[in-house]
């Protein structure tokens, strides 16, 4: 079969590799037909976090069943399914109770699971990553479209909107206009905001942001941001999605919380060196909240709102490839002129 | 008056000061009767924190009261009253949601109002900030004695596991075994935490523990008291009380929890520098909740069990002086001889 995979920083190759068998009982092979480029495959991409030389990429599979094994009980061939990031047991503690990204059992795509920009991965425990979409709506690629996001980044910005506590009326700050920010910006309307304010620092994101539900645009960087926010707000919000990670990000969003107000974080802290913020949370009581995505356990709820038109979060992808196109996919997210890139695979 | 005042690190002068008056219509003049050295005082004493020369210090007073501003309704002279260490209005946004701390008229012990190591206080708003003792107990030295932590270390131990989420039932760990992690043991257990794992260096501290409560003591540091936590809990504890605020002891904190946990953080975090923690808080979902304590939203709370003789956090004074003891008290806590030393006030 074709993959894309990764021999060093800025080089994505799509190359023949042996096709992933069923190899344990709980395994289930899915032919991938829809996929995207993630905002943490350019971690690797830019050499910032190591990799192995050549490796398989891609986290966000979707497709069909192509075989299983003798233990998978909730699928069967021909079934059109999605994954989360995040390959889990669906029997442990931590997936018992929606924290499927801790699962005692979990395993990561990539290996000889295959990566998810590859024509099939290997899925192991099947019956506890793979959701099923209903058959009269598995084939209409306008649904798929929609539902893809799923995977990661919706499943991601709905969890930071949950951590942060957002409710029915509530008034929310988003930190952040890549996808995942966007996709905070959705979860929050869906959540039931009425005041939402999208901070980033790209025009056509943040188009993107208010065609989702922000109410309100800031541009501004770092304390003035900080200032328009408080001025704009009397003292803060008490719901601040941070949905970047990095070290400045973080002080905006302890920054714009209102005093014993939530930020819910879901950008990985990857350049958080100095905790600073600890400053502004300790004096005002600002809880710090969410970590990386059980996205597992929001799948089934949020595909319910996307299959009744009520939830769509396909705009994020901004731009289509093919399996061929991948290492265009990422050079243009590298270069900020796609969002998200959606890859579609005819195998 | 004669009242306790900082010199510079190591040196603290009990002199005569100008006794506090009325300025303001809301203010109450209390002449102090008990109050305490808090392990926090010790920052400036050790010179690792700034403080002007010569000021006054302490801020836990206790005492009568001697006069009232005109527009103080809630008290009047010769009430026994008790003192948070922050000064709060009682009628802002903050104090009306029981975040005191974060007052929007806040002021603080020191200065013009006198530290809380001396024979007077002048308190602003004073119907926001002080505590009668009901009359029939105003007099009953031992009662006194175990209310006072209630101005500090025990509502702010009560604000951690508050924080921390400890509910009946609950396993709960208390990362340092100072006056505060102590009151965190004592809180933990009166709200219905059936083990409790005390942390901390200290044989006669862990003693002060196991009498409060704590089922278990850890006296292992880093990460072997990390991994016996881990080992006698099956995996980490949901709830997690860090009472110290050194980056060490936020790495403990997080590295004790279990995955979906919280820490519930009240020990200043003065030391922590690099956001190391934030990568177990992230990959598990531990939250960080908690900060300066509120104490004043607890007071009345702990007050009515402590005057049922359900609460007694009195044995955190190991040590009593009088006036003229209390620089020694600093000596005493500052080598750690005493956990916390309790000041009596004849003026």
């Amino acid at each position: 079969m074709r993959a894309a995979r990764y021999h060093g920083p800025g080089d994505i190759r799509v190359e023949e590799v042996p096709k992933p068998e069923i190899e344990a009982p709980g395994d289930a092979v899915v032919r991938v037909t829809h996929t995207a480029v993630c905002g943490s495959d350019l971690w690797f991409y830019r050499g910032e976090t190591d990799r192995e030389v050549p490796s398989p990429v891609g986290h966000e599979p979707m497709g069909v069943v192509e075989e299983v094994g003798d233990d998978v009980v909730s699928l069967e061939p021909g079934d059109r399914v999605l994954a989360p990031f995040a390959i889990s047991c669906g029997e442990c503690e931590f997936c018992r109770k929606g924290l499927h990204t801790s699962c005692a059992n979990r395993s990561s795509w990539g290996g000889d699971n295959g990566g998810g920009q590859g024509e099939y991965v290997k899925c192991p425990t099947a019956d506890g990553t793979l959701v099923k979409v209903p058959d009269r709506h598995a084939d209409d690629e306008e649904t798929l479209r929609s539902l893809l996001p799923l995977t990661d980044v919706m499943s991601t910005g709905h969890h930071a909107a949950v951590s942060a506590g957002v409710e029915p009326g509530a008034t929310c700050a988003v930190v952040g206009d890549g996808a995942v920010g966007l996709c905070g910006v959705l979860a929050a309307r869906r959540l039931g905001a009425e005041r939402i304010i999208a901070m980033g620092h790209h025009e056509d994101r943040l188009a993107i942001a208010e065609e989702f539900g922000a109410t309100d645009l800031v541009t501004a960087r770092g304390d003035e941001a900080v200032e328009e926010v408080t001025e704009m707000t009397g003292g803060g919000v008490n719901h601040v999605i941070e949905a970047v990670g990095a070290e400045s990000s973080m002080n905006t969003a302890f920054g714009v919380a209102r005093p014993g107000g939530t930020v819910g974080y879901v950008g990985v802290p990857a350049g958080v060196e100095e905790a600073e913020f600890l400053g502004a949370a300790f004096g005002d009581n600002i809880a710090l909240r969410g970590g990386v995505a059980p996205v597992r356990a929001y799948i089934e709820e949020l595909m319910a709102d996307v299959l009744q038109g009520t939830l769509d979060p396909a705009p994020v992808f901004t731009k289509t490839v093919d399996l061929d196109g991948v290492p265009e996919g990422y050079a243009a997210m590298d270069e900020r002129e796609a969002v998200k890139v959606l890859v579609e695979i005819d195998a």
